[in-house]
């Protein structure tokens, strides 16, 4: 068993780490960290918003036994040494200090944005692009660290990226359209969206999210050559929404492809990615890491999020683009705290453990 | 005072045409008529749901004074000539066949899809293709009638074509990618949209929408040349979603231009085109045409949706887009019921009046 | 195995139906049924809206295998002698008619209210008011029926019956003051609620329902004598209205007791209630009969709803009255299509078969 | 014109003192003060939220134009001395401090909770207890102040409170039961009720909320009579509830009476109390007092909470009650910040100054 350390626990993507954990077959979450306010406070304690008393838990399960009266640490409490791994869930500013301090001793896998963007960071998402991953071993010995940052995406990009991959690899990709519909619990900064701005309402617009789904996804989908990562030529273009719904973004995407294609057999594509997807076997790994609906209703972020507990992208609406001369249109939806985040992360330390990158 | 009609008069549509005319300087509603179910009732008890007794009225007005006793008719108690112009809010099924019996002899002007795509029947938007109206003269001619159908465009093509006609004017249009976020309201079969399945959800498809706003966007944006419209050569391609939204269609637009452009320069087209827009002085027409904001969080329907009485196109979040070598995207914002339906009707009537066409 | 049907199997009642007996101990689904429009068709087929093409399908899980193409019959198709056990989903009007045909060669278990209120005819609510069910003999005697007809309760009596019942049999009521906040499913009639009523709002009005509450509640809490039921002699008055909340009924429940009582007694009396149920070791038993929160932001209809499968009642608030010289109030949450309807029934179904009455 | 200052201007209570001071004949906004964090700050930019870009404005109505730029003031840069009167929208801590400050030279009428309780402080609702403001001359007396503190109840008492007098008037009143279904915009502090916290869900419980209305009530009613308020001796038992509902405090109020009444009864007293009420007249007095429904659906609160500007209580489902011998049930909604809150708070300053107590 691995012993890990959970930084940001309280907050919503902190609840999904929690709840990921518990019972899991290889990792033994023996310490939370988070923010002043909650340090000292037993867990089941600190994510009670003081003011309405309300328990701010956002998970279908109830708060697992195991860490309701786990006592929260203060962040400078932690000693990375003590950790086989540390899974961060922090605002980018106090990623961007924090992290390094860990990685000195020992391995953060982050869900922050802080380091993404570095020419020795990978971004990785299991089973896209795990051949990214010997970049930690040149950011080890660039920056002197026994440990390393892994950072995923950010969780608009995670859906996007894995349908793009099989698309990429058969038909080649000129330019993406992405407009994203995200979820409520998408919305990092605490507290979250007010209920009075977003009831019966959009929000057109995330602070520097577009930029962030742009960078990533070519990032992701570069490649590895000589101990750099190229990002991919293709073009991206995001406009990202928030929506009314709890959980799961939805996404529009259209795509040009290089060749000619027709929507049956990027469905072909995308079902044989999914049958071969390297991550099979790992304890998180969903049963399908994607799903191509034939019903035009599907997705719904409501109907579909919680399939296979969240770990599988499911697509609908796979046509023929109208503007492309060659290139399809689809509809996709990732779970943002699942997949696109806390639950993604765990099997992201599953994968390096099983390729003994830990 | 121009006698009118108003078929169809008891759904969503029906009660802002009811609205729209209500005290209106040149026309005088004389007559209102719905499927059998509410004929012969007051108006005030057709609307009223028999199962669970709510009053099935969505606008923020209460009913008008004037119709809440009028009795409603059947459809085929209607004489049409004894009306100046007869407003149709019907079901494309019902519209085929009953707007060219009242055509014979009486203007027609539809918010039905039935005829829209006919070769000798114009889509018009008042200020965006007014010149399309001498069609309907054709129309009268061809098919012997002393009246004509107008048809409105869908509601979701309304906002897009507004928006991109100063931008194909000016910089020319190569293709254009569209992602609708649609209101409730705009769910025309009674009953309308079902809240288990709208609540904390989005509904990724609206049958034949897509298809309509393709077609539509073209056809409007089109050149008329000896006695037809020619389409535009520009591409489209859409994604029509449903999201938990009561009133106003929010859309992600992706244009390509064909001359390079900045957001900037779009902006100041767009002022220009609403400053000098034709239909200036119109009882209907709004103070603004178009609105563009600078604030990256607009437009949000709930807040903009009542802008100028619900007459005005709200554009938000233009910026240079990131695939297209030229192009701009943006979001932008239309109600659904009004300029995108019966007030934008009422608007068309009151522009064909002026023109001497009705 | 007894053979079963259900009747009206395609609503939201029915839809529980055929969940609560997928891979049943005891009964098996043989036969289903509902109105003439899905006749015919394959039960997925017919569950889907033909205008939005959305499932119309409002569990959490899916579909059932076994059940998704089974041809829906209509229902003068049902032959009754084909079965042990006949559950019907039905509105009123026609439980009236077609119930009684049922009885006379089968046992039918009901959701419709059209037989509660008959002398014969007890209102079982299993594990509250089990020695009811001996009118079940006396009711085939009277009408010479081999069969018979065993209502459940309104959905919003079965949470306020259940938490009155430990109250009653301890401490006495006088006088019940109950209002409901009732779920988007539990209104019966397709197509139910419309989103442009509900979002953002409150309906006051539920028509029928709070008749139909206090009259059940008294003859469930009323006691059997001589072959009749003399319902209770205390008080209760409702307001029943609807909230924007998908699935659980909440209620606040103010009770005027006979005997002094503090709050901490009358939580004592519900656990000790619970622990006792006669119900236990049924197949659809919850673990927890009644569950009682201390944490006072419960029950939260969307956090409690699935507690042990949504079988469970949730209370919370628990505190004296102030209004009262004895009386205590609270906060109930029961689940109206679990507990409170078809899951139910099926408990329901399950008693009378233990106790041989079936 | 009196010279006014607005204590607490950002928040959603001081945006509503904001708009019903735009234009008014008699009160002239000087200067608006917040909280440090706004200091300094355009009106415009601090109501604007940081994190999310989003301007948190919560009216129907644009921002004023004659606030837009208007600097917001620290609280303690605030001379009371150069105002007629200060209107506070602080929460109840800090007005403890800050308004007996502001009293000693100026008349304050505040939104927050802290003198309500304290014996020569009233509780005025305009048209229902204005003998009670004679207290406030005691007030200045006791407390040496050339100004006072004239508290508003809490928004849920308001519309209650309204609807009793007239019962109480005539009937005389012995108990009440009422239960609230009370809207997001009511949750003073900021930034109020998180939307992953409220979306299909009922919260059960607003802390402290019922003990105020059960108290403010009381005293509200009571009588004025020798210096002091006695409070009523009729007793009210509250729960209040936080539902999914922008604006407007539904309310189920079940009366005793102490003598017999009908329905019908009730309603003509309220009529008639709300035709005679003596603040017909004043700036921001409705048209109508109290309106009285016959369609049992309403009120609804999306409906019903802006007639005459969220000025007027709006009554339904008047009804006679079946548990109590006399008494009545009805359904009421108010405006939460219009009404019961900042444009009550005008309306009070409008009677004072009328009556020369300002």
């Amino acid at each position: 068993m691995l012993k890990v350390a959970v930084i940001g626990a309280t907050g919503a993507v902190g609840q999904e780490f929690v709840v990921a954990l518990n019972k899991h077959k290889w990792f033994e979450l023996r310490q939370i960290a988070a923010s002043e306010r909650s340090a000292g406070k037993k867990y089941v304690d600190a994510i009670r918003d003081p003011n309405s008393g309300i328990l701010r838990w956002h998970n279908r399960e109830e708060v697992p036994e195991y860490v309701r009266n786990m006592i929260v640490s203060k962040v400078q409490d932690i000693k990375p040494e003590n950790f086989d791994l540390i899974f961060t869930a922090l605002e980018s500013d106090d990623a961007q200090t924090i992290e390094p301090k860990f990685a000195k001793s020992t391995p953060v896998i982050s869900t922050a944005a802080a380091f993404r963007y570095e020419n020795d960071v990978p971004i990785l998402i299991p089973g896209i692009n795990d051949n990214h991953a010997e970049l930690l071993n040149v950011q080890r010995k660039n920056r002197g660290w026994k440990g390393f940052i892994a950072p995923l995406p950010n969780c608009t990009t995670t859906g996007m990226a894995i349908t793009l991959k099989p698309i990429q690899d058969k038909f080649g990709i000129e330019k993406v359209f992405m407009t994203s519909m995200q979820a409520l619990s998408g919305a990092g900064r605490s507290p979250g969206v007010i209920a009075l701005d977003i009831m019966d309402n959009v929000i057109p617009y995330i602070p520097k999210e577009e930029e962030k789904v742009q960078v990533e996804t070519k990032k992701i989908l570069g490649t590895m050559n000589a101990g750099t990562i190229k990002s991919t030529s293709f073009k991206v273009s995001c406009t990202c929404t928030r929506v009314p719904v709890l959980d799961g973004h939805t996404e529009t995407v259209f795509v040009e492809t290089k060749s000619a294609t027709e929507a049956e057999d990027v469905k072909k594509e995308m079902l044989k990615f999914s049958k071969n997807v390297t991550i099979k076997g790992l304890p998180t790994a969903p049963k399908d890491y994607i799903i191509v609906h034939d019903d035009p209703t599907r997705p719904q972020p409501r109907i579909d999020r919680e399939i296979n507990d969240g770990m599988t992208t499911v697509v609908g609406r796979l046509r023929k683009d109208t503007a492309f001369d060659n290139g399809v249109k689809y509809v996709l939806l990732s779970h943002n705290e699942k997949m696109g985040s806390a639950k993604g992360a765990v099997l992201l330390a599953e994968l390096l453990k099983d390729r003994n990158i830990l």
